[in-house]
């Protein structure tokens, strides 16, 4: 098992400036968890002593007012790790974490992910920019609210789901179902139906289930980047 | 000039882990800027090899569409340090700074502030923690964004102006004037302007210039925080 979960490991990108011991270390004291879809794997505020890293499925982070109104944190995917800042907040999770397709994660020991970044400069470095990245990511989210309408933020959705050098027709197939794009959004579900719909009345598509097809993927850019404070291809997703 | 900008790094949580001699040698490449209301400081993707540390004043963060449209992205005060995270970020500013008063603020060697993370684990532990407090605070805002009305994301504004311990009736100074203040909020000056308003209908309070006269605070706390996954006191501002 143990060389399973290193394998994972050495070709994750959050990984990549680990010593080749530390993975093996961390690798022996980890184990795999299959999340079903609706699993919830730790709630906001509780003690924090593991992170994890998505092998497989889709996993939500999220957090909940008392009336069960729920805010998106991020909707993370394969080769990507989650709930590792709280070792920088008091080893208290920020947010609750819930599987939203069947998953396989990887539940690491924090412990040693604290003592290799205290002795790891390069590590510290990595994950710094790696919060610098994801810092800009969220003031995009927030300018977005700001100053895009609805059919201008599924566009920029639509867009930071491709290949961003690709010219003319272009399929874009919706990574998880409608109403998790639209509370990823901040929509409900009613209002983002709307806003794909009107869309429409912007740029020449077709919504096929799951895919949406675009005739001309410079017209999705014209529509939905004329309110955005960067230039296409995004700076965010690159730098 | 250099113990005079020593003494102010000496006093700020930024520096506090910062050896000695590196703050001395930081000072000596240092100089103070006196920054008229208005003054642009830098803007979004201009190469950054300098930061910024705030001796009075108040310094705008934002980010702007082609149109003019701007998002802002913090506004910053004393002891506040700005530009910094461009340097784990191909050393881009990924934002535009402005005085919105006159303001006194220090420039510093980036170059400086570099090598000290590579060399001090605890400078960077330090700098982790505090972006990581940072994004709680943005994801808290995009929260607020989707969950709380407008004149709740102006109440739970005005409970983080004030020390969250304080009973009954309580005097809040708005810190800035209230166009900026709606801007901050995302709102545009007329929808801050009737969401204050409303706020009334909720909770006893009057509004004298940039004062806000509250009888009881608890009653605030109950309005603008039962849309939200956190409980007052803000966890984000004490962690």
């Amino acid at each position: 098992m143990t060389v399973v979960i290193s394998n994972f490991l050495k070709n994750a990108p959050f990984f990549k400036s680990f010593p080749n011991d530390a993975i093996e270390t961390i690798s022996a004291q980890s184990h795999i968890i299959n999340a079903d879809k609706g699993k919830v794997l730790f709630v906001n505020e509780d003690p924090a002593d593991r992170f994890y890293f998505i092998i497989s499925g889709w996993i939500k982070l999220y957090r909940e007012t008392i009336d069960g109104a729920q805010s998106i944190v991020d909707i993370l995917t394969i080769n990507q790790v989650f709930g590792e800042t709280a070792i920088f907040q008091n080893d208290i999770y920020p947010f609750s974490a819930e599987a939203v397709e069947d998953s396989q994660i990887i539940s690491l020991p924090m412990a040693i992910l604290k003592s290799e970044i205290e002795n790891t400069p390069k590590l510290a470095m990595d994950m710094m920019s790696s919060m610098a990245r994801y810092r800009k990511q969220q003031d995009q989210e927030i300018e977005n609210r700001t100053l895009k309408n609805a059919p201008q933020r599924i566009g920029c959705f639509l867009l930071r789901l491709i290949d961003q050098n690709k010219k003319g027709r272009v399929i874009i197939t919706l990574p998880y179902d409608k109403t998790l794009v639209a509370s990823r959004l901040g929509m409900q579900p009613e209002t983002f139906s709307r806003a794909l719909n009107k869309l429409k009345d912007y740029i020449d598509m077709d919504v096929k289930g799951s895919e949406i097809h675009i005739r001309n993927i410079d017209d999705l850019v014209n529509y939905a980047c004329s309110a955005c404070s960067s230039e296409f291809p995004c700076h965010d997703m690159t730098a």
